[in-house]
């Protein structure tokens, strides 16, 4: 049997201001830091190790990785970054608060941009300052691999490469793998492992700061999944983010 | 031109304690935090730009290296951790007072170890819980490659290959690499880059979170070589590493 360990970051500035952030490269709060902390203590107290540690290229969640493995003295891990475990893009709404967003749309449209499977928000301009098209990290990226909006479809499509060509050959050749990413990438994850469909993926809320524990069987098919620690606690949380964004 | 920069860790509790280090595991003093920012700090106020950073499998590099990262606000840049950036293993001497191990075996003795190129400390008992045979980060090992003492000859013959097989490959195919790790580690590559013979580099010091810049030509031999920042600062730090465990 296979353990996959699932870690969406910690509360982030933006997540404290309830504003849209995507590719934003926004940090962890003092709480975010404490529940990163929390989440690595908690690993250890359960006993698990790990052969590989991925995360995104945005530092909420690399930071993340750093607490936790911190909190578990496994800073030696290698950790593999990509821009494929990002936060879903989202466009012209990056940077926007998401009740005032409500008021000047209606909630009626920001809930069909956060919550429809296949309709993005409004793109970002190439020009905008927002865009993430000088941004060095993105430099070696081919030509439209750097969005300029995303619906969650989309960002499925630019995770799965990452299941495929570097999760699933590490699990399945014995590794023990962590991977501290965001709320929508680990939603790609989850979507693929569990078999949910496009509707219902879009309900489903993954709280900040605790570990999601797949146990696989030699065909990577999940015979059980569960959040380490307090079940309370993950659901108050997990119903804290939807939410987000009402008014 | 390619140009390669090399940073020893912060300062260590065991700096500060003047104890004999080695592979033991200690982390950074607030000083030690602080140097590591500057250090970042002034790599980005120089324009410095990385493709690939390298760092031991000790924290006290590690850190240095993520707070690097997190002053140059390039936290998303990939990092190879090897064992073979490690510290020198210093043997049965890990954890002992520098002044106290001079009063029991003498000045003499101790500089012997200290400065000769390959001289070993007494080696320590491989069933010695100080001993790093059981500990995961090297569980993936050939035998005898955890080392129980070592010289700096010995520290020198396992740092090669990584320059070897991948800081060599990578600076070649043009990639700018920095790597954080520690006084004997580079003095490895700084022994080999220079061609300092074997009974002039153990009176070189490398200074704590000072970056140190090489700027090499197309066949990786040094054009010229400087601390970046107050020279006079990095002279006097490497001093005071010169004079640790007189008495």
């Amino acid at each position: 049997m296979h353990k996959l360990v699932l870690i969406r970051h910690g509360e982030s500035t933006w997540n404290l201001d309830n504003r849209f952030t995507g590719w934003t490269d926004v940090d962890l709060t003092d709480t975010g830091i404490e529940q990163a902390k929390n989440a690595g203590r908690l690993l250890r107290e359960e006993g698990y190790e790990f052969d590989l540690t991925c995360t995104s290229v945005l530092k909420r969640a690399i930071h993340t990785l750093w607490h936790c493995l911190d909190a578990m003295e496994r800073q030696w891990l290698p950790v593999t970054k990509s821009w494929r475990l990002n936060e879903r893009h989202y466009g012209a709404l990056q940077g926007l608060n998401k009740g005032e967003t409500a008021k000047k749309y209606g909630d009626d449209q920001v809930l069909i941009w956060r919550r429809s499977y296949d309709t993005p928000p409004p793109a970002l301009d190439a020009a905008d300052e927002r865009s993430e098209r000088s941004d060095l990290r993105y430099a070696g990226l081919a030509e439209g691999e750097v969005p300029l909006t995303e619906c969650l479809k989309d960002t499925v499509a630019r995770v799965m490469p990452f299941w495929n060509d570097t999760l699933a050959p590490a699990i399945r050749s014995g590794q023990r793998v962590m991977v501290a990413a965001h709320g929508n990438s680990i939603r790609a994850l989850v979507k693929y492992l569990d078999g949910i469909s496009d509707a219902d993926i879009v309900g489903l809320n993954i709280p900040n700061g605790i570990p999601l524990v797949y146990e696989l069987d030699a065909n990577l098919k999940p015979l059980r999944s569960y959040y380490l620690g307090d079940a309370e606690a993950a659901a108050k949380a997990a119903a804290a983010v939807a939410s987000q964004g009402k008014g």
